[in-house]
């Protein structure tokens, strides 16, 4: 691949571009003013910042395409940025060159309620779909936590806590439209199209998820839409031993109950979490927290019948559920306040997140294990994931100038990746590869899966002009 | 793309490397009796035989490493092939050539009960699959009718009656071991990594999902099972008129229940059923069959109930259902025999298969003016079809050697797939694209999505050694 651009080189030939592009957008959709610039140039990971030369804003996806072909023929680096919430950088702009923003371009095109999807521009964050959403019965149901654009979601291949039942990102796209390097505009599916499946040709679609602006840049994307559930239950359950949790989510996989959520929080998360919102009536104990979405309020008690049998036939210390819609937030409240109550143990702290996923077979293990390390490196990390698909992160409290520390959590998070990988499992459960797990790329997917990629980006950006930097070394 | 063989060539060059491939298998493994090759001339579908030069049996995957390596290196087309249950001439050998066939690899090489996978050698079928799972409490869910090989299906994309809770094979491939052009073998998610997701780079998987063998050759597959549901329930309700059949399908999936299969036939199939299966009891009307897949007996009553207020408050004359296994398989039975209740129609006509899928919302509408359009053209089809994904088949039973009935065949699959990409749908659904929709590709991508299928094509195959004809023109 061509090698990662000259910012000198790179700068200028902005500057010299920057009156085409301001012909093509207009003047107040081209900013190359330092202050502004460097809104884009980081995202919510933990990364060097780099400030990209201009700020794009188009309107339309022929914009998008006349932008693109500029910048390939001018040979400048791009990277298109949905609301920059990524942890791994991939919004980044290492090579500096253009950011497009797509605060222009936020319209829901199309809701086609009877065949359970829409059609979103770049610019749309999944909340404000569901927002749009609202009165239809019908819901996007991918749930990263972040409220994310759903085409960003899309080039990360994004998941979260919903996927067990409704799928990730890549079972929720029908179509996409792309501007590849070229400035040419794909459909994946063939313009208009939205069968519920096909088996027509390649699977362009999947090649552009979780591509990471590699590839091209999405400029619409067709998705699933689910009906709402009518009748919702949670459990929340804490067991004295870790063994004993882990083996309940084996179990209750295997009864394939309505499953939505099943997410897992360590002891010392859910002490984090007991302190933070102080939450009296909860244990610091490891925990699962279950949510069923079913069509009557009989299933769900069916259900978290279901799921007692199990949770006490593996020693649960406390069972409690709910299908009352504040109960259930109530409940949940440990769980969605996660990520801040593990911050607040430190205060000024920066979180670390890791994001491996393992066979669940391997889950136990491998979170003892972590456990362990924790302690062995003495970092005050603790433990959520959605385990029900052996998806978890450590979330890492961790002052960036104290370089000691530093040390020890980048020695932790590749420890825990090596461990991931030599189980079976893959470096990035959903938060992607961007910078943060680059070097990982050969050991997870040996030389003849990384040169067969590589050969895809080649043949789609000869230039290298789309996010460089990314996914390869 | 390198233009089809000269078959001459082909045969030559054949006969010169057998001796190699002699070498390499051992003779018994190597075969150019033309009985013999004959019989993997041709798939289950309406297409002119193609006899292959040599017929190949690997026992490994080093095996056909060899054998592609060969190939490739003295240009000769080869075409991996699983139980030839085909019916758009994937498999059939139109450049002459070799043949893969997979008897020598047919284990099941694990089985992980608690990851819910397990993974296959291209020999293994569907049935010896879930025979093999049958003390597990698991099974393979994708179920296209024929027993057709996992791997088989892999390469046509195949879905068939359990899609719609269970996904297509898009959703439930964890992991592929494939033998590229050059003999490398490739592990599009990393040797031995079964991680129930990843955003890990590109999704080289589903790159090769309906590939249909263009651009390697799958030698393990390694694939999600569910849990066996505990309780099953089944409902057959009639209608008088088609809209209300088609939407009760619509308001069934709006209502977001446990439907694992959503079938309808139309009124000429269900004829043609009750005659050929004396079903005295049923009656010549749009009809749709239900299964529900659930945890307790409860929830399939629960469902069953709230089927039928939906079918009752859409007009329907008659609504049955059952959650004994006996009842249901005899509700089913018209719907299982519909293929062969139609051809028996014609006592010594071959069936023709039609299968487009349309979005849901342009269900009623085209499959109106497909009973119209048979009609005109006196064609004796009836339909039946996957409705809840808005996919169906035209089965029309016709003699081969009838010109004129020909013609209008052929006319009439033509008026259906461009009358289904006119409203957004594909040409087809579960079938792929093989010899038979080759001439569609076009209409329903672009020039931009061919162009972009061409360029994988060409990166991964240059020599256009691998099922050389297929899904491009």
């Amino acid at each position: 691949m061509r090698p990662i651009f000259d910012q000198k080189t790179v700068k200028n030939k902005c500057e010299e571009i920057q009156p085409k592009f301001e012909q093509l957008l207009g003047g107040s959709n081209v900013t190359s003013v330092h202050s502004k610039c460097q809104q884009f140039s980081c995202d919510e990971g933990h990364f060097t910042l780099s400030v990209p030369s201009l700020v794009l804003s188009p309107s339309s996806t022929d914009q998008v395409s006349a932008i693109v072909r500029l910048c390939n023929e001018n040979r400048v680096p791009l990277v298109p940025r949905g609301t920059g919430t990524g942890l791994e950088g991939g919004a980044i702009p290492v090579a500096g060159g253009v950011v497009l923003e797509f605060s222009g371009m936020n319209n829901v095109l199309e809701v086609n309620e009877v065949d359970f999807d829409c059609t979103v521009q770049p610019g749309v964050s999944r909340l404000a779909l569901n927002q749009r959403l609202r009165d239809s019965g019908l819901f996007f149901s991918v749930d990263p936590g972040a409220d994310a654009s759903v085409c960003g979601m899309v080039a990360t291949s994004a998941s979260g806590t919903t996927s067990l039942k409704y799928g990730t990102m890549k079972q929720n796209v029908k179509n996409l439209e792309v501007v590849l390097a070229t400035g040419r505009i794909l459909h994946t599916k063939g313009a208009g199209r939205r069968p519920w499946k096909s088996s027509a040709g390649y699977n362009l679609t999947e090649l552009f998820i979780g591509s990471e602006g590699t590839l091209g840049v999405i400029t619409e994307a067709t998705v699933n839409l689910h009906p709402r559930p009518l009748a919702v239950g949670a459990v929340v359950c804490g067991f004295e031993r870790l063994d004993d949790a882990v083996e309940s989510v084996v179990q209750l996989r295997q009864m394939g109950l309505s499953l939505a959520r099943l997410e897992f929080l360590d002891k010392a998360q859910m002490q984090n979490c007991i302190d933070y919102s102080k939450l009296d009536d909860m244990l610091p104990l490891p925990t699962i927290f279950l949510e069923f979405h079913c069509q009557t309020e009989e299933d769900v008690q069916g259900q978290i019948k279901l799921a007692e049998e199990i949770c006490i036939s593996n020693s649960s210390s406390n069972f409690n559920s709910s299908s009352s819609h504040d109960e259930i937030q109530k409940l949940w409240k440990a769980r969605h306040n996660a990520y801040y109550a593990t911050l607040a143990n430190r205060p000024g702290a920066k979180g670390f997140t890791t994001d491996v996923c393992v066979p669940l077979s391997k889950l136990v293990q491998v979170l003892k294990e972590t456990e362990v390390r924790l302690g062995q490196l003495g970092l005050n990390g603790a433990i959520v994931g959605h385990v029900g698909e052996g998806n978890f992160h450590c979330i890492i409290p961790t002052f960036e100038d104290n370089r000691e520390e530093h040390t020890a959590v980048m020695q932790f998070s590749d420890w825990l990746v090596q461990t991931a990988l030599a189980v079976g499992g893959t470096c990035t459960g959903e938060h992607g590869i961007g910078l943060g797990k680059k070097r990982y790329m050969a050991d997870e997917f040996g030389s003849v899966g990384l040169d067969v990629m590589k050969l895809m980006k080649t043949s789609l950006d000869p230039n290298n002009i789309l996010n460089p930097g990314k996914i390869f070394e």
